[in-house]
């Protein structure tokens, strides 16, 4: 690792900016955009896959990879990440930091409190709900409707006995009500810091932040309950973006992880912000597959920043393939062309969506040590009849080497013009607008909703929300809301079982099915194999 | 301020052994440990107060303008600090970071997130409580009792509505049963953090946390439930000490916060000890008044540790002891000799109760501007028939230089043995050492148990941890168990409602009285009138 004042200094950056976290973390000051603001913005790339499979599909990787690959042929380059949560650390899987030798550094740090973001979200989302509890057990002047209270607290572990607790038992301690725990990155909070502007713009965010309806209807928000300016005191170091570094001293910028269901699942603003000013090509992410991610890094992000994205990069494995075709996941690495033929349809209806939202599109094949070229043959022929430039990427083996092809691809793909355009306008109704997403993207013949569902979207219009961009909280794992309808499935209907009003992030998150805002451990959790060694080194966490 | 490293350099830290965090503060890597470990010892003074009032004793002002005035009178000296907790600034209080010319600063972050140290407590305590939920949730494999599970839940946040409440409801969210969250001080992982001598011992004591019982009556260990590695993973950077300034460049380690209460109330082990490396003299504080803080220093921090006290400062302020005489808060502004006179026993009985430990004993009166210079004299005429050093403190005002006769008096008192040793032997029974702490310290006539406290005390006793000190939870307001007992009570007994072990930290926790482990916030919470400027400032913090 380089220390990262020398990182900074490779992407521009002047130390005065810097907020050093040890030697090689750092957050980046507003000094720095405010001395970069006429700069020419970088191009940006959008990576995102096909739907997620239990074998995975390495797209935080080939981010990695191909921002170290983009450098290392000589285009300055800057990857932005999401930050990880701590919860799943513990739980299921390991890291998200990338693997082999397409990894940021120091990844442990990374994965456990980093530089505090997700800790200050938390702080800032449970005063908030302290100062909802104490406002009417001191009184009630807005006159809040108990039953009425839809904001929750917030702790970033995944702790399946928190999701449904009964608080405020017991003489003198508080409101006795039905709640909850999310885990942070599920928290409207994670998502107001991801889309602002500024700091002066997540205030205003905050402020707008809805947390319940008094007895008359009326919705009352943090800034009725003067909450909001000790929110962003407890913000004020979190909304600065995290510069840290990849395995060859690539800056990334590693900022904000919002859920991908319950909010939009990219970076921050700010962070891809700053990474446009530092870099000629900056390539960032968004959460679960690209009917889900993607759809929301184009109709939610780019609309509300106000960002132009250049290309699309879809990364695709033969075993997500396979899997889409039917194969168990237990057989995924015997050699089986025809189901992956059978699985193409998954791939080519993601490819074809990416392009309606205007931008070059191409295919990162994720290369496994075992698969069977024929397979990867395959693909890759699959993608030439669409007219996708496709690649081998191998960064997990072999760095930036693996991942030339992409780059130099992407970079071809780059010299055409983009033509980014949303995929829905914002005028329609709420509902024509998640219409469009379902037939438009997914591939379904239509939306059933609940009477709940239908009745709270009509009341949001009532209220002015009905010009937000709607958020999709849906299975990651099909196209429709059904997670065993693989592949390309065709004939669904969509049923949204609940809707919410985030109106601090800007949107209605429409939920299909039973959204998770609180994970649980699995039988055997990550946390009871890790170990610290005397020397400080840790095993299990990565 | 200057930049951390030039404090550090001026305490004879090599930068080789910071951690930055920004440029005002800094974490002190174990090689600093390893590399002064031949080094002789500096001399440990103990800043304590008498009774608690509403008028602020200013106990840590006092502690920060003796290094002060220490060092401007040419004696090497670091503080030794408590670090501030969340919940209290956004709720009653300002800051604890001292106040006019004695403050540690950067006030604001000591006060906001610091270097996380208590958001990584809150986090390793609650991937044990999620641990334990998922083991009776996934089979109970060691029969853990769920009506015997006493580990709770924690969040550094004052929210009432948090101390009582039911987890688990609903299918698949884990187990259904009565809980509750601790504000993080309160937490056992704070005063483990707080006792250990080091990452190893501090694992070992992970290990030992109770969390509950079997169906057969057995203790389960969070070691047992393999979560020790874990925590000690999260808890990794916040063992280490952290370096910041007083406003005049003193150095100052401010390190791990317990709850006085049902912790101990002192700084941590590790930041004492190596600030005893690296000043000639050592300034430090405990919580509440001497009989909770000093006792729990002497008796249990100290004895732990190895470590030698060398002096006891008591701090006493005009209006602390007219309160104590049966003046209302109100009216102690209006002069009042009588009653200030009523109030000294208060006083007496502290500096009479510090002496018990061995240590050489002086008074520091804390001034403010408007106190009458006659009641100041009452106080040192009473300190001087003691035969107890005692003199004027006017740091908040004046700094250093308001807290050099006081220094001066440290100084000498410095000059003397100290024959330090606990106020009882760890053989005799819990009971017995309870009531030695309530007779011969608090002035009590004897204590009166519960049948549950008895019982448990048995049982504590029959487990094999009858060798324990106790930690005594307590009204801070008088040296009896009733908050309204003030001055110097006698003829009281106590009653002992509750206890508890805390087999990590090493010690009985013994409740007199319903112990707060949760605090609410009050009607008009101050984070209600802070605000965050745009560039940045923040009003109303402290």
């Amino acid at each position: 690792m380089k220390p990262i004042y020398e990182v900074a200094a490779r992407a521009g950056i002047d130390e005065e900016h810097l907020e050093l976290y040890g030697k090689y973390k750092a957050k980046l000051n507003p000094s720095l955009t405010e001395e970069h603001k006429d700069r020419p913005d970088g191009k940006l790339v959008l990576v995102t896959a096909v739907n997620p499979t239990p074998a995975g599909e390495g797209k935080t990787l080939t981010t990695i990879g191909l921002a170290q690959a983009l450098n290392a042929l000589g285009t300055k380059t800057v990857a932005a990440l999401r930050e990880p949560s701590l919860g799943p650390c513990f739980g299921m899987k390991g890291g998200a930091t990338g693997g082999g030798r397409a990894q940021i550094v120091p990844a442990e740090d990374i994965n456990l409190h980093f530089t505090g973001d997700l800790h200050a979200i938390s702080s800032a989302h449970n005063l908030l709900a302290a100062m909802i509890d104490n406002h009417v057990y001191h009184g009630n002047a807005l006159r809040l409707d108990p039953k009425r209270i839809v904001w929750k607290r917030a702790v970033d572990m995944n702790d399946r006995g928190l999701r449904s607790i009964v608080t405020g038992l017991g003489a003198g301690n508080g409101l006795p009500q039905e709640s909850g725990f999310l885990i942070t990155s599920a928290s409207e909070v994670m998502a107001v810091l991801c889309l602002s502007e500024n700091a002066a713009d997540l205030k205003e965010r905050l402020k707008r932040i809805v947390v319940g309806y008094t007895t008359e209807g009326e919705a009352v928000t943090a800034g009725d309950l003067h909450a909001a300016e000790g929110m962003a005191i407890l913000l004020k170091d979190a909304v600065k973006p995290n510069l840290v570094q990849t395995l060859d001293g690539t800056p990334v910028i590693v900022h904000g992880g919002p859920f991908a269901n319950i909010a939009h699942g990219c970076s921050s603003v700010i962070g891809t912000k700053t990474a446009l000013k530092l870099g000629d090509v900056v390539v960032t992410e968004a959460g679960f597959g690209a009917e889900l991610g993607a759809e929301k890094f184009f109709d939610i992000k780019c609309r509300q920043a106000g960002l132009q994205p250049d290309a699309a990069v879809l990364v695709v494995t033969a075993k997500a393939l396979k899997y889409n075709g039917g194969v168990p996941v237990k057989e995924l690495g015997e050699e089986n062309p025809e189901a992956l033929k059978a699985g193409l349809g998954n791939m080519r209806r993601h490819l074809r969506n990416l392009r309606r939202f205007g931008v070059p599109v191409l295919a990162a094949v994720n290369r496994f040590a075992a698969d069977p070229e024929s397979e990867l043959r395959l693909i890759l022929d699959a993608c030439a009849e669409l007219g996708v430039p496709a690649e081998l990427s191998d960064v997990w083996a072999e760095g930036a080497a693996g991942g030339e092809a992409l780059a130099r691809a992407l970079l071809r793909a780059l010299e055409q013009p983009s033509a980014y355009k949303p995929l829905y306008g914002l005028t329609p109704s709420l509902k024509d607008k998640i219409g469009t997403i379902v037939t438009e993207l997914y591939g379904g013949s239509g939306v059933d909703y609940s009477p709940a569902a239908s009745k709270a979207l009509a009341d949001f219009e009532r209220r002015g929300f009905g010009g937000l961009p709607v958020c999709m909280a849906k299975t990651p794992y099909s196209f429709s809301d059904q997670a065993s309808l693989l592949g390309a499935p065709e004939g669904f209907a969509v049923s949204v079982s609940r809707v919410s009003l985030s109106a601090g992030a800007g949107f209605v998150v429409v939920e299909t099915g039973n959204t998770m805002t609180m994970p649980g451990l699995p039988k055997a959790p990550a946390a009871q194999r890790m170990t610290l060694e005397e020397d400080g080194t840790i095993e299990g966490l990565l």
